[in-house]
């Protein structure tokens, strides 16, 4: 059992052809929840389900279950799994991989005829990047009850469409309930650039930063730009930029892994000769401690009243997004960490950084993700990329760590 | 002849009816330039020119000339104009005013059988907003030889229709050639703030602002928001942020009416959750002299090399607009002081923010403007809004102004 190993090449061979869903000129993918990209997407990943003989279930908000049966029915399922949206202009490994990795090791267990004790699936979970649609990690915090579906159905994207009728219409609003999990093992890119630097195979995920994000609005007066002197301007664009280099400043500034970003920005009336009277952005703090993340959301109030009082503008800011830190199983993360020492990858403790399903689901059932390296730590881009040896290597350990919590409970007399 | 007032009532009520013409919902008006709607609106001047005894030439690109005889023929006349044509969402002021104006002098003059040495004319521009068909500026643009008529006839608008076939359409494209202008004087909305703000009724324009615009691109890398450390980060937006600041403080740093605008500013890819890899966005410099617009724009680049090396991205300037500065004839800018000093009318000095036809007719014959406030300084929208005392107080300036550079040779027994 300890010399069982993933095919590489057929990993590697199903990423690249989902990739070509919704693929980019410069090599990217743009798959948007709940498009035609994503609903071919996952017709594919369906269809692989069934050939790989699992049981495809979808529930209300559009996750995707395939199921492989354990020996013990009473057990509930040990689950491996990721996304297939990806961002705008993203990558062909985001999500992508957690996916193509967990059918990858039920593939490589019929292959091997191994029965497990647990049954195991494959999950795939609508809308984690929240770029079409907020909030993120939609299907695995509906599964989780940290939304409703209802409330969820009834988001709506840039164009009025809801989630509820973009379910509809590509034929993913399944009626599937939410189930237990004995346990939840994520794999992924590691989107940072911490294992590359170091030279190493495997990040052992103790947990995530957790996140505050708010919807902002400026609010000045638009007015032509020529014959409106700069003392009785109420530009809501310089109000919006003060506000973007102090959501930087704050971030530089604390501890605990502090980050901040401001992503998004839109300008109206958006012509150049006319002084902008209304900016929409956001703000995206993340900090490994929730008092820390706190006092950065404090900070940020103060300045933006300060920048009121200065650019004789008014700051709205709503706070859409809560996530608190998170941190994963213990016993879990030791099946990680203990499948890389035994597979021999050199590997090292990591915090994420990004919210993954896994912490979503880390508040229902047990979970754990595992890391791989992407070259130069970059993600949400065409250019994400990674090597070939090194998902495999991802991928042997998700196998190890998950059947260590599956438990094998026998080899059938042909594959043995 | 000090106590010759014009009919404020007669031109608020031409203004009206004028505004009836392509009016919207919103009490503004919606008359592109060689519309059916623009039409109407030169039938309904040219009937009103007759009326008042004027004679009608339309020159090739659709100007509108319509004459007062004076009893020096070798004089070239003394015009007073600007256009029927407005924005797509504009309001009842904007052009308007000064071609009514215009009219409502001469009506003026006819009533109290006033004869002047040089002949008088109203006239409107065809084609001033450049909102349907770009240039801006187009008729006092070929009148002035900016443009020749062949290129503007040539150019289409977003229907692909051209500017000679617009005009036939509407039955505007007359015979009548350039002529020489003794003095060419416009009476306009300020279109911004400052007459109001003062709570003073006539502003004696010294001239326009010059112009420099850029297109600028800023470039960094899109990297996930979440997992990418403070310190490696090559955010565009920090790098665009920095600069919609230095513009803001250029402006206000530099003499001589200084402004600077950022109106567009777009973002990619535009996530929340993506540190953004490339904004595109604009400057709008303005200053009454060249030297110190030159030295502005001097500023920005040399900021831009500072911003590039701190914030570890590259900014590209691209140059696309370059107006001059235009300075006024002094002695028809005396005519306008004069005027309203000897109205009692409360006055500024005030250079134009804005460009009017009277900077291109100032290149070949002595020009000047009068502006009245407007509320709020808003202007290009369905509420720009003027006061009939105002209106009317713009338009005796305009009398006496345009009377002093024509010189008054009698009065009729008839009217006296």
């Amino acid at each position: 059992m300890n010399d069982l190993r993933i095919d590489g090449k057929r990993l590697w061979n199903s990423l690249m052809e989902l990739a070509q869903i919704g693929a980019t000129p410069k090599g990217g993918v743009r798959r948007l929840t709940l498009t035609d990209e994503d609903r071919r997407a996952r017709d594919l990943f369906c269809r692989w389900a069934r050939d790989a003989g699992l049981a495809v279930e979808v529930d209300g908000i559009g996750n995707l279950f395939a199921r492989r049966a354990g020996t013990d029915p009473s057990l509930p399922p040990v689950a491996m799994g990721s996304h297939l949206d990806s961002q705008p202009s993203g990558g062909k490994f985001d999500g992508a991989y957690g996916v193509m990795a967990g059918l990858e090791v039920l593939r490589t267990l019929n292959d091997a005829g191994i029965r497990t004790r647990a049954p195991m699936e494959v999950v795939s979970w609508t809308n984690e990047e929240g770029s079409r649609f907020t909030p993120v990690l939609m299907g695995s915090g509906v599964f989780s009850g940290v939304f409703t579906l209802e409330h969820v159905r009834a988001q709506k994207d840039l164009e009025g469409v809801s989630v509820g009728d973009a379910l509809e219409k590509i034929g993913y609003a399944g009626g599937a309930r939410a189930h237990r999990l004995s346990a939840y093992f994520e794999a992924h890119i590691e989107q940072g650039p911490v294992l590359e630097n170091e030279g190493r195979t495997i990040g052992v995920v103790l947990g995530a930063l957790g996140q505050r994000w708010y919807d902002v609005t400026v609010t000045g007066q638009d007015a032509h730009a020529g014959p409106t002197p700069m003392e009785l301007r109420q530009d809501a664009l310089i109000g919006a930029s003060r506000l973007v280099l102090e959501v930087n400043r704050i971030a530089r500034e604390f501890p605990d892994y502090a980050r901040g970003t401001v992503g998004f920005l839109q300008v109206k009336p958006n012509s150049r000769n006319v002084i902008p009277g209304e900016v929409r952005t956001t703000v995206d703090f993340r900090n490994a401690k929730a008092s820390t993340l706190d006092a950065m959301c404090d900070e940020l109030k103060r300045v933006a009243k300060a920048i009121e009082a200065q650019c004789r503008v008014s700051i709205e800011l709503r706070e859409n997004v809560y996530f608190k830190p998170c941190e994963f199983d213990p016993a879990l993360v030791g099946h990680v960490r203990a499948a890389a020492a035994a597979l021999g990858q050199s590997h090292r403790d990591i915090v994420s950084g990004a919210g993954h399903d896994a912490v979503s689901i880390a508040r229902i059932a047990p979970a754990a993700m595992v890391f791989v390296p992407c070259a130069g730590g970059i993600s949400h881009n065409e250019i994400e990329s990674a090597t070939p040896a090194d998902l495999a290597a991802g991928c042997d350990v998700l196998l190890h760590a998950a059947l260590k919590a599956a438990g094998v409970a026998g080899v059938s007399r042909a594959a043995a």
